[in-house]
């Protein structure tokens, strides 16, 4: 096998190791290669782990183990703790910090056979600053954020793989600019131990991959839930369409797309309403819940970093924790019950099987000075807890990709990845 | 002042201190000397932080703060995370580790102006396996766990105020086995970054204190919770009284002290029915949801320890997560949707305001080599997500403390604690 039929995915670098096509070493070997001529350009990571990777990569080789990731390379985000390595989290402050475990996360891809290739830089503490990593379709674009170095380096092609979280829009939104499958699980389904804080009941762990069905692989591995995915050549249920509340946030680059996907999804599908109007109503009230919340919330986070080193956060960030501890003792006790109340109608009000979808992004990826985007069409969905699915499925006038989202009642992140598959193969661009 | 008529509690040191009755420093030493005396017999810490507490202190007599906590002594258990010091989480794997920062809620505390004395045993992994830490109430007791350190530090008289977690019954249990107030908030009130996980849907913090107010205080000072607590004469609301599914566990000790409890709060107050019938049915699932839960979840929160130190795990912690292991992926989904079905029952079933009263431990303090207790009367609780508070108000036949245990509906953590002030007060032995 030579280096250009080298698999892209995850499930074809398994299964070319399990036939004995190739050996774990040679895979990180190249992607450790790939990696060194990418990053001067695109600088998705924060550390690269060459030797740990190599060492892994022996062990596996020597093994008898065959783990669902048997020999898959991992980018794994730097607010999640790898023994051994950086544990910046984006943020001066920890700029010499060396993480003494790995997050449950990452142990459970490394008992499945991933290889931890290094970690990818997030924005400060996974929220707005922008980092230094670049869009690998338009360098003179944003990735998106917070996970952006995970997102960049998955649609350059340096993993198969990545780990990211989702507070408002940071796993979908990335995705969608960068023009791959980016995949936030149903709240709370991936262990988020040893993962830095940012807002504790909206942080979501979740996956980047260039397409679904390494995800339903990743996600088995790193939560026991099992995603079969058989790819159907019909819809696999009805899909609703959604434009949201956030639809006025729309921009012009988006429109023709939207419009045309969904007159082409409607010829393809049963395009039935999947959300009850009285819980459409109740989504009114979640902008501002949600910029609450992520307020106080990281005020609590960040208490830490606060207490030692208020003066080393971004004037942004530091603005935010500022706003969040003028929120009241019960205005906070309010948003928490508020919070509670919504996921408890989600859960009772929507269909279990519900799937429907919505645009991953308000565009397509802004300029790099510009900042990371505009999270407007993720925060409904990061707030009640929901699986969603961006699919690089739409384009702007001059062909930058812009995602479709994939949304689903609590606990189908099965349902949203099926539909998800099928939309990759019916809309492939 | 002297000595001898140094304050206790949390309210009086800090108010102590604000009228310059007393300095920070000096309720520092008098605590560390309390410590020294106590702690070869008691062995409540894992590590005193003696220089620390002194700067600490320095730092607030020198300074102009007046936090809801300043001047007062904290122990904190230890799986929560404290700068510079031992972070063990009661594991030989761990038992050379130093925390490099500090967890929200001890930021949080601090920041309110409470002195960190130290950590405090936890059982293994916030487990079952028994630590080395005596009951002040009888030396030859069980002090409970897993919050084993911070129960028996604060019924000694040793700290004000103490951090615990739970998970099953890791804060009533072992406050109701030492005779003092344990608090646990609704599900995810305090910020539980940096604390070790065992189960990350059922694993909550909370505080020990001597009083009720005590934990108010607390509680306000690391959530934003405000807690006014106004001493009332007459009970402040309907108590329901509730035996639970755990009630078959009851031992002979609890039986008499709990019937005569029950009169009396009858002839004290409105004791009306607070769980609808509907609601207690569906809890007769709840203590084989919570046993498989615990497994599996814990199986993935020690998924690094089990990778890399499975031999360094007790074999009861180790079997329990060999059985995690064995739960498929289905049963798995299955369990995660009925607790969020649960707890949403809870939240739309219950009046908002309910309260009522169940025992807070199956009988007095098992024997010190017999293990640290039956948290059945507890697992409900944690499941559901709702605050409940210990109030050290029964005894068995030899005088040993045993606990009534005040619950309440979602977020109604303001009425658990009115009803426990109320209680300590009417009810005080």
């Amino acid at each position: 096998m030579t280096l250009n039929s080298m698999p892209l995915g995850a499930r074809d670098t398994r299964d070319a190791i399990a036939a004995g096509r190739l050996t774990a070493v040679q895979v990180t070997e190249h992607r450790l290669a790939q990696i060194a001529e990418a990053e001067p350009w695109l600088r998705a990571f924060v550390q690269v782990d060459a030797d740990g990777a190599r060492a892994q990569a022996r062990a596996l080789d020597a093994g008898a183990g065959r783990g669902l990731l048997h020999g898959v390379p991992l980018g794994v985000k730097d607010i999640f703790a790898v023994d051994g390595l950086a544990w910046t989290a984006g943020s001066p402050i920890w700029k010499d910090r060396i993480a003494g475990f790995d997050a449950p996360a990452v142990a459970l891809a490394r008992r499945a056979g991933a290889v931890v290739l290094g970690k990818t830089v997030t924005t400060e503490f996974a929220s707005y600053k922008a980092s230094r990593t670049r869009n690998p379709t338009a360098t003179d674009r944003s990735p998106g954020g917070s996970s952006s170095g995970s997102a960049a380096a998955v649609a350059a092609g340096l993993v198969p793989l990545a780990l990211g979280a989702q507070t408002s829009g940071s796993i979908v939104r990335p995705a969608s600019f960068c023009g791959e499958v980016g995949f936030k699980t149903s709240f709370d389904t991936i262990d988020s131990f040893g993962v830095t804080a940012l807002a504790r009941r909206l942080d979501t762990v979740g996956l980047f991959a260039c397409n679904v069905p390494d995800i339903g692989l990743g996600i088995e591995a790193l939560s026991g839930l099992a995603l079969p995915l058989a790819t159907t050549a019909q819809a696999p249920c009805p899909i609703g369409i959604f434009r949201s509340v956030a639809w006025p946030e729309a921009e012009p680059t988006l429109l023709p797309a939207w419009e045309s996907f969904e007159a082409a999804l409607a010829s393809a599908a049963d395009t039935r309403d999947a959300l009850p109007p009285g819980l459409v109503a109740a989504l009114d009230a979640v902008p501002a819940l949600h910029a609450r919340l992520m307020v106080w919330e990281s005020a609590e986070a960040l208490a830490h970093e606060l207490n030692t080193a208020p003066d080393a956060m971004s004037p942004g960030l530091h603005g935010q924790i500022e706003e969040g501890l003028t929120v009241t003792p019960s205005q906070r006790h309010a948003d928490r019950m508020d919070l509670q109340r919504l996921r408890s109608r989600a859960l009772t009000e929507l269909d279990p099987a519900a799937v429907w979808v919505t645009p991953a992004a308000c565009g397509s990826a802004p300029r790099f000075e510009d900042g990371t985007g505009n999270p407007a069409f993720n925060r409904t969905w990061s707030l009640l807890g929901l699986p969603c699915c961006a699919v690089p499925l739409l384009a702007d006038e001059v062909s930058a990709p812009i995602g479709v989202q994939v949304v689903g009642a609590p606990g189908n992140d099965a349902g949203v990845l099926a539909v998800a598959d099928w939309q990759m193969h019916h809309f492939a661009r």
